[in-house]
């Protein structure tokens, strides 16, 4: 299906999603999302129209399940991936998307920094995934000039994105948005630049005293995402690296600059996100979503965690999913996940598992707060099976129902899922869902009630 | 010291800090407190007056080292441990205490429901303890009457809180809000009552078409407090079980009995909190944070949670860690811990490892948002650190030294912690940390941006 729609539009001058969406013209992608999110194909083109939502959707990636990022939809969820120079094979990598599309990610960045062999890695994940890949073409870009920074050039940057574009990559990070000027900014910073790619485009801007080559071409880089469609995720050179440098003025200089450049993107009917931080205490999120619709025309915002608090390193999914559920509240589109091992080593297999499911929490308690028609259904299914001690329902309808069979079985047979009415927590005359309060028992209580309130009506005698 | 103070006051009629307070007697206790908050011994005890803040301390509990719970006061959190009727063993629930302590409880609540030595066990708990423990007393008095609910009356309750009270017990949970008008309230919910002491009550009031015992006999739970300084932890039976139970008529009804209660302990000086839910999405938990405030006359809100969805048995510590950040931002006085075993199973030794830090993670971050003094200096010291990669100095401004440690080291050896610029994450060329924006180098570019202003204001020649 998909590959004759791509065939039709090969060749064209601009196949993106919101080429078409200004044309008036509901494509197979947009039905197909629509469907997904179980919302009106009209709705997803007019925000696709609008740039309020992004199907990321190159046409080179024929096997892909399209899917949107936006505020009309469901809040979404990025897990990373990458190989390293120290280790980097393509089995493993595409083992870690399929665990990462096991449990739940909607989309996939491969950050690979490394290796050698990038650029089958990346064809190997494209082809092997049904949902959205991200990269930043930068990293390939530095190895391509054997880690100079300083000897990058603007051509080195397009060379690089052509080919990811060719390959078949929906989205990649962008850091067109840290200008020379926004520099000075950082000097009261404890943590500086944290963003990888922001600090190699920094380096290059001090050392060469010239503008951000990314900014200076962006013109050069829309054609090229044009031609296949790859939406923009602008990068957040300045984000904040701890909750000190939150929402300071080097970030919102940099907010206002991808606000710019979002608009000049939709000029060209571009399809773009704008990521964020980072490191923000709970009572600035809000603040930082709103501005962010503010300065990039409500352009669907894509944030990393961000972490409310800097002192938890081992659990930072924890205190980056506190950040994450409250940003997709506000109205965060995508959340990019945070593993336990972030400031301390690789996630391994069991870190991607915990990490995602934990954004998985995150993005659904933001789609209940926002009142998303049906979000709460699985809520409730699985609180009547909670409720009715239905353990195996109970479990099938979990985020992860191994982990929930594993904790249950752990100090109880599995054979006694069909009959224990409590759990090894309470044990069996405890448990607090065997307060059943009789219907019947209710209405007898009622009338009960009925005829006290009636006696004290009556005259004293 | 306390020793002494606590000699002076034995056998008054009321010894609880509030009657002091409200004499304008800064106490001992409050002393000690002050020292620890770092804030004015006159706040406190006005604080204490005001019943806006507690200081659980029960007279026979000489061994406490004295803690506030209330919102000028930095946010608490409370871990639960206890016997069940399958294992009772002193020596363990002891070593649950200190592993409690170690990673950060404030108070402990010994929930303690069988095994025939419940009294042992908590007498060698409250000696052994540094903070203050709390009980629910009805699960003893259910035991006293071998399980049959019907057969409790109000002498057992007054007994079994009397002996508590004379052991230390510094705070008790106390169902006397939920009346038997209530009880239609919960007919359209999908869990009913899912607080365990709650369902006691409930199904007694059915039984019997009579008033709660508890509610009846308050004066004379009061009138014991007072004697040993026992504050009240007055539960909600109502608490909601489900999102989709949150904020009904019958928790709300239930508040306000709550309010009324808290006032009339006040009346005669004893010190009360109350207790909160549950299952709440985030959209409500300003909404329910604000009316505890208002109903309840601004008394210390101690919340379980709350969990912001449903549908993650095995991760309720992540699920729940969200709603008490909120919670604690919007003004919630202490978080009790959810294990991620909740729902499932008894939390074993790692379990109440995760609980807590989560919760200590929650808590901390509502202290950051809150802006209380001091408040993110750890956070600003460790990000310092983490900057200048001073590993051994960033683990030790660790919530979880160790686990940040064997994290940090699964990957790479410790002997690497002074030299490596880098962790297994990016490696040793991508390290977001190493973009050191070099302080020269920025004057530098200041200078030649100043040049590029002045050129641009030249007239063209």
């Amino acid at each position: 299906m998909r590959t004759e729609w791509i065939a039709k539009r090969r060749g064209q001058a601009n196949v993106s999603q919101m080429h078409y969406a200004r044309q008036g013209v509901i494509t197979e992608e947009m039905h197909y999302v629509a469907k997904r999110e179980n919302l009106p194909p009209e709705l997803i083109r007019d925000e696709v129209a609008r740039g309020r939502m992004i199907i990321p959707a190159n046409i080179n990636h024929p096997n892909l399940e399209p899917m949107c990022i936006g505020i009309a939809s469901k809040c979404k969820v990025n897990a990373n991936i990458g190989a390293s120079p120290n280790s980097s094979n393509i089995d493993e990598e595409v083992d870690k998307l399929h665990l990462a599309v096991k449990y739940g990610a909607d989309t996939l960045m491969d950050l690979s920094t490394g290796g050698g062999n990038l650029d089958e890695i990346r064809t190997a994940i494209i082809n092997a995934s049904p949902i959205p890949i991200g990269t930043v073409p930068i990293y390939q870009a530095l190895e391509s000039v054997h880690g100079n920074i300083e000897d990058l050039t603007a051509q080195d940057f397009l060379h690089i994105i052509e080919k990811h574009a060719q390959q078949g990559v929906d989205y990649m990070t962008i850091h067109a948005g840290i200008l020379i000027e926004h520099l000075p900014l950082v000097r009261n910073r404890i943590t500086g630049i944290v963003s990888r790619g922001g600090g190699i485009i920094a380096r290059w801007m001090l050392h060469h005293h010239k503008q951000n080559p990314l900014y200076t071409h962006f013109d050069d880089i829309i054609e090229i995402f044009k031609k296949y469609d790859v939406s923009f995720s602008l990068g957040d050179s300045l984000r904040p690296g701890c909750t000190h440098d939150a929402s300071d003025e080097a970030q919102l200089a940099e907010l206002k600059t991808l606000g710019q450049l979002t608009r000049r993107a939709w000029e060209h009917d571009v399809q773009v996100m704008v990521e964020g931080p980072g490191h923000v205490p709970m009572d600035q999120i809000e603040f930082n979503v709103k501005k962010q619709m503010e300065e990039c025309s409500e352009a669907p915002f894509y944030v990393l965690g961000p972490l409310v608090t800097d002192i938890a390193p081992g659990y930072d999914h924890i205190t980056s999913a506190i950040g994450a559920a409250m940003a997709g509240w506000y109205g965060t589109a995508m959340l990019c996940y945070v593993t336990p091992k972030e400031h301390l080593g690789l996630p391994d297999a069991e870190d991607v598992r915990n990490g995602l499911i934990a954004y998985k929490i995150a993005a659904h308690a933001a789609d209940i707060a926002r009142h998303r028609p049906g979000a709460r259904d699985r809520d409730d299914q699985l609180s009547e099976a909670r409720y009715n001690f239905d353990w195996n329902r109970q479990f099938e309808l979990s985020l992860d129902p191994d982990r929930a069979r594993e904790y249950h079985d752990e100090t109880l047979p599995a054979d006694i899922y069909k009959t224990a009415e409590f759990c090894s927590m309470c044990g069996p005359k405890f448990c607090p869902m065997q307060t059943k309060v009789d219907a019947d028992a209710l209405t007898e209580l009622e009338k009960f009630l009925a005829r006290e309130e009636e006696a004290k009506k009556q005259p004293v005698a």
